[in-house]
């Protein structure tokens, strides 16, 4: 089942003047460490010696998942729909964080299991409310895969053609960090109890309970392979429509931010899928949650931040957007040592 | 020669009260993981369960070292003056990033070795032109430098008799690394290979000669013990001013954010003389410049970002800020879980 995106490398044509740009400003040379690097990112994905963000954005994804009455989250599956409702009434550590930094957040209804009253903020795009529990049975149809990766997609053309071209991902679904735990066990090889971790805030009982549930559900799907398969057979609807959204963000040439543990797992299907769509990304920051780091290793990408987040719905990429904003604004906004009058 | 100081320690009395307002709020307990020991510790600070950030400030203390005539450092020193007209242009590193930030600004030539042109955002606080040479003779005098504490002192007390309870301070000085390698050596006892690094970019041959140089000024001063006494033999006008500027801020119960190797090497000295200056402190983050991780090993403390700069100004104040502000108002802008209606 093949993909129709587009995601070619990053062009380097402007590699040399970036830099060049980069050392004549009134600093030692490499002084400002990562900045200096993701400046140089920044300038090559815009193909700009004078790189801008403009209207960064999160979107964050809901969705319920099957699994979760296989008592895998310390939280009941309510709580989805409540932290929906707790988004749209600006209550949730990522609308804090993202009304600091001047982010537009925007809440999507990949598929809670609900009926969410309708709000001026709210998206509908609700594929079914919840995924099939993929203990045993696969998690969604392709059509609805098909359709969350479009969705995805489609949200981020309309943010682009908004004027944003830096953009993020979060999510929230009660039991989506078992779901991302198969999608990268399966995808990446690293030993399930490896990717499997507290989530919400399992005690050690149920993180073993967690482990055999996944285990078991693994063994009840032998044999399948591929990103498109794997996430159609453990994935979420948040997840899906964050892999199309990663993808279409690449295609559209936008500075992608990267959260943590499951919207990891939902770029690792599009990187899969499009290997070069990591010369777009930015990893905001290394999540608590077991098996993020693993996931980062494999990217053979340095995360930002380390802060001890294990959160999700974007609030690493709210906490790690300023440093993005200083490497363009250094390069934007710094003397060089001729204009300045400095020796060097 | 005992300081004039008073530093207690930060008050518990309301941690109680901050640590359960922070897990009622409406996210996993602990998942935003260091934001949350940093809206404890601020609270701790303010004795408040509503803690605020107000008129944040970094100042920058500048000033020449006689150090630098023994070839220490890749730049001339009239770079030092050249730079500090440079910020106050607004073009170098630390203006972009305090702008950013709404981060106010302040300027002071502690002991430039020029005569500076007067400009209406130059504090001159000015010691003498540079310390003296210390491979041969003490930096400075103790009359100099309980001068240098006390000038740094009353700069604090005036940002908060201005209403600016949250401060950092930077430096710039040509020749300042090797005054920091010395002293953090001096009071720690860490080698001081360990704490010499490349500063603003020395070769290999260069880095050997500055160690044989700092291992030469040791053994003509020997038997220097006590912060006071190091700081006056190996310091910088900058530094001890920086010191005095620490010792003040925790004595008026500001929030400090610690910037790199220089400004932890006067840290340090505050530190030797009021341990309690600690309760205040946030590293903002871990330098490449070598020994400032065994530095803040000695501290016990934990960065908060590790961007890989080496560059000085307060610019990882900066860089650190938002994550504080992040702290500050998720504190007081999450909903609990009560208020929004979400199970836990």
């Amino acid at each position: 089942m093949p993909l129709n995106f587009t995601v070619p490398p990053v062009s380097l044509a402007l590699a040399q003047a970036l830099q060049a740009k980069i050392d004549q400003k009134t600093k030692p040379q490499g002084s400002l460490g990562r900045l200096e690097a993701l400046a140089l990112q920044i300038g090559l994905i815009q193909n700009s010696l004078s790189p801008r963000l403009a209207k960064p954005c999160i979107i964050v994804f809901a969705a319920d998942h099957g699994i979760a009455a296989a008592g895998v989250s310390a939280y009941p599956q309510a709580v989805t729909g409540q932290m929906v409702a707790n988004f749209l009434a600006g209550g949730a550590a990522i609308n804090v964080l993202a009304r600091q930094h001047g982010i537009e957040l925007l809440i999507v209804d990949a598929g809670v299991n609900a009926d969410l009253p309708a709000h001026p903020h709210l998206i509908d795009a609700k594929i079914a409310k919840g995924t099939r529990n993929f203990l045993t049975h696969p998690a969604m149809t392709s059509i609805e895969m098909l359709t969350a990766l479009h969705k995805g997609a489609d949200l981020v053309s309309e943010r682009h053609q908004n004027g944003c071209n830096c953009i993020g991902f979060g999510e929230m679904g009660i039991g989506n960090t078992s779901s991302a735990a198969a999608i990268i066990h399966c995808l990446t090889g690293i030993a399930l109890a490896e990717c499997v971790g507290r989530g919400t805030g399992l005690s050690d009982d149920q993180l073993a309970h967690k482990t055999a549930v996944l285990q078991q559900a693994l063994d009840n799907h032998p044999g399948i392979t591929g990103a498109v398969e794997v996430l159609g057979t453990f994935g979420g609807f948040e997840i899906a429509m964050m892999t199309g959204a990663y993808l279409q963000a690449a295609e559209l040439n936008m500075l992608i931010v990267v959260d943590g543990f499951i919207a990891g797992a939902a770029l690792l299907a599009a990187y899969q899928c499009y290997p070069n769509i990591l010369d777009y990304c930015v990893f905001s920051h290394v999540s608590h949650e077991r098996g993020h780091q693993a996931l980062l290793n494999y990217f053979n990408a340095t995360a930002l931040l380390d802060m001890g987040l294990r959160l999700g719905e974007g609030s690493g990429i709210a906490l790690a957007y300023p440093l993005l904003q200083s490497a363009v604004l250094f390069l934007n906004g710094m003397a060089s040592f001729d204009e300045a009058g400095v020796d060097h």
